[in-house]
């Protein structure tokens, strides 16, 4: 877990705030739900892998004797977990909330979740989400808002030529189906397709030989491979999602992804920039419809992903709800928005020698903060470049020098750098 | 612990970008540390009775053999904790990160804090605490650059009139020895004497003689407490302070306090409502000078408060740092603020037949978003007016009906409510 140092928060809030921003102009609403969760409600099986990840918080007021007594059952010391991700959450506010909801819910959740994963490089055992979810809608028009806002909202970050893959699990169950894999070797199948990306068709078809997968299933696999694959979803008819599709797809996965394509071009024109991937698989367990990622010409890996959960709702409300979200990768957005962004605000240092009042130090101070300024007050020190530059990489443009006799029409303010 | 729905969060976070715009004018920097931090930390004497109140996280991958033998030892069994405050974790941030800070550091700490309190109006276990603290200045200048901006700060949200109580520790401590109370029963006089907002003086007189505090010493305390008092800090000039106090109290601390008030007064002019409280006690065992707290006239709760904690730093780095902070209650100022607050974005509800396509809608809607206004996209209910209300209470104020034929340029906006 890290620290953020003042241009590092910085940083972190204006991306946050342009998200925001961008998100609530598109008719999502921000809501906040509290980090800590019920534990059974933590390690529910809606979490996938994830649960394993997820801190315990221990009960208060135990007995030595219920630590034995435990024997070394967490559940009966654990009443409260940190919450591994945002999406069982929303679900259990949904659930708790809903009759204060308007029918059709859209909303925004930007806040940290934890896993206790090994220290690794760009991973961080704290860290942003940024989720938003339509509850309520079944249609085509929920993925298209989602993806419209976030188009928009990368955009506005200063990704410009994002591009999103799009696929629907019930196409890729229809087309394992089609092959022949047998229902228990798909997740296996599934979880080697996801490598297509980095082995190849070659590769994937060599690791499901290898496995012992049906054989049939991975000859019809291989030649569905082999023909010219077109992957352009434009021009949004549905002749180019069948043609990337093996026969006997249901005509209605197909009608919702054309009604998805042709509503994001209606919206975003010729900057349109979905590609339909028919192996996009995604990891999570949850997922019954559509999916999709996130991509930026700059990097090789996916900055956001979501997908269509109509079931998981159901599991805390007792009634079905059609449920799809988009999370976008903060930390790795921020990480690519690396530079120093310069802050608007007119900004300055007043360098002052010791012997300056107080009085009239904080007084020069706050005449110029209603001048609408930033003002940070230093001592001088012996090393005066030092502490400028330092000021300068905090962000501030201009410095002052203040003597027990400077006043605010004697003050004379020099840009820095 | 509460969800945020999304009016009160819009509220909350446009109370912390307000306090964030102010606080920064001031030259205080946002920092931001995990929520977790180690467990031995969070128990080194340093929260005081917080620290009873933290909840405890369990280390991963425990054995149940480590529950039976850790023997009912909560230390054996967790190694990180919720912070509880923001103190402790700013003084282990400040020690970790000090080579990359400016010598004097101003950080401004807006998050949330957890503590396991029995549930009652009012409080809740988790809640957001808005701290900013100076690191490095032991001068007058840093209580007179804190006040300064924190009533700038509380103006800006609408709480004009706000006044700040003030006392030093040393001059407390002080006055019980001119009193002569013996040294080891000081904690429990300071405890009752901090009830004289509640049971005035000879409520804190009867309860001391009652425990059979030094006789003599209530007497003292009794006799002073029967002269004129004068309360008020102006003209800032050491004879009002040096009035309130009986003989005997260092000329540093009064000095310290009166530069405290001639600053407040030279940036304020005649806002400046400065109130000398010689009696003013603050629970926290760290304080070590200057102690204040924040009123406003419409409620008979403190708003805030803070002081001096020169000895905390230390604790970490091994080399005391000067260090003084104020926090202000953030939670209870979002409930004084409590009437909806009008957003300026221009919004519109379009409210469309079910027969409307959907890229039709989703291009309007991208249309109207680039003209700079927030939309929301709602389907026709039977019950139009209950949707419209709704939309309103969620700060939209208009609306526009959408059939199928409809463009951006037959669109008609209606003014809602």
């Amino acid at each position: 877990m890290r620290d953020f140092l003042p241009a590092e928060k910085a940083r972190r809030e204006r991306v946050l705030a342009v998200i925001r921003e961008r998100y609530r102009a598109h008719g999502f609403d921000e809501i906040e739900t509290p980090v800590v969760e019920d534990y059974a409600r933590l390690h529910s099986g809606m979490g996938g892998d994830n649960e394993k990840l997820s801190f315990s918080i221990l009960k208060r007021g135990l007995e030595a004797n219920d630590f034995v007594s435990s024997n070394g059952d967490v559940a009966a010391l654990a009443d409260l977990g940190l919450r591994f991700d945002l999406t069982v959450p929303l679900a259990r506010f949904y659930a708790t909330n809903r009759g204060e909801l308007p029918t059709v819910f859209r909303s925004i959740q930007m806040a940290p979740v934890w896993r206790a994963e090994r220290p690794q490089k760009g991973r961080y055992r704290q860290f942003v989400q940024c989720d938003i979810d339509i509850m309520g809608d079944a249609s085509a028009r929920a993925e298209a808002e989602l993806i419209v806002a976030t188009l928009d909202t990368v955009d506005a970050l200063g990704l410009e030529g994002s591009s999103i893959r799009i696929n629907d699990r019930r196409a890729l169950d229809a087309m394992l189906d089609v092959f022949g894999f047998a229902v228990d070797e798909r997740p296996g199948v599934l979880i080697t397709i996801d490598k297509l990306d980095k082995i190849g068709a070659e590769g994937v078809v060599a690791e499901l030989r290898e496995r012992g997968t049906t054989a049939s299933a991975v000859d019809a696999f291989e030649s569905f491979m082999r023909r010219p694959q077109t992957l352009e979803y434009r021009p949004y008819g549905d002749g180019q999602i069948r043609k990337a599709l093996p026969q006997g797809i249901s005509d209605d996965v197909i009608e919702h992804l054309v009604g998805i394509g042709e509503a994001v071009q209606a919206a975003r024109g010729d900057e349109a920039p979905l590609i339909f991937d028919p192996f996009l698989v995604r990891g999570m367990g949850y997922y019954t419809g559509t999916i999709f990622e996130l991509a930026h010409p700059s990097v090789n890996y996916s900055l956001g992903g979501g997908g269509r959960y109509d079931g998981m709702i159901g599991r805390f409300l007792g009634q079905d709800v059609p449920a799809v979200g988009f999370s976008i990768g903060f930390e790795r957005i921020v990480d690519l928005l690396d530079e120093q962004t310069v802050d608007a605000t007119p900004s300055v240092v007043l360098v002052h020698d010791k012997n300056v009042a107080v009085a009239q130090l904080i007084a020069l101070k706050a005449e110029l903060v209603r001048e609408g300024m930033r003002v940070r007050v230093e001592q001088r020190t012996k090393n005066l470049n030092g502490l400028l530059s330092r000021a300068q990489a905090d962000g501030y443009g201009a410095f002052a020098t203040v003597t027990a006799d400077t006043t605010r029409e004697t003050l004379e303010i020099k840009q820095l750098g």
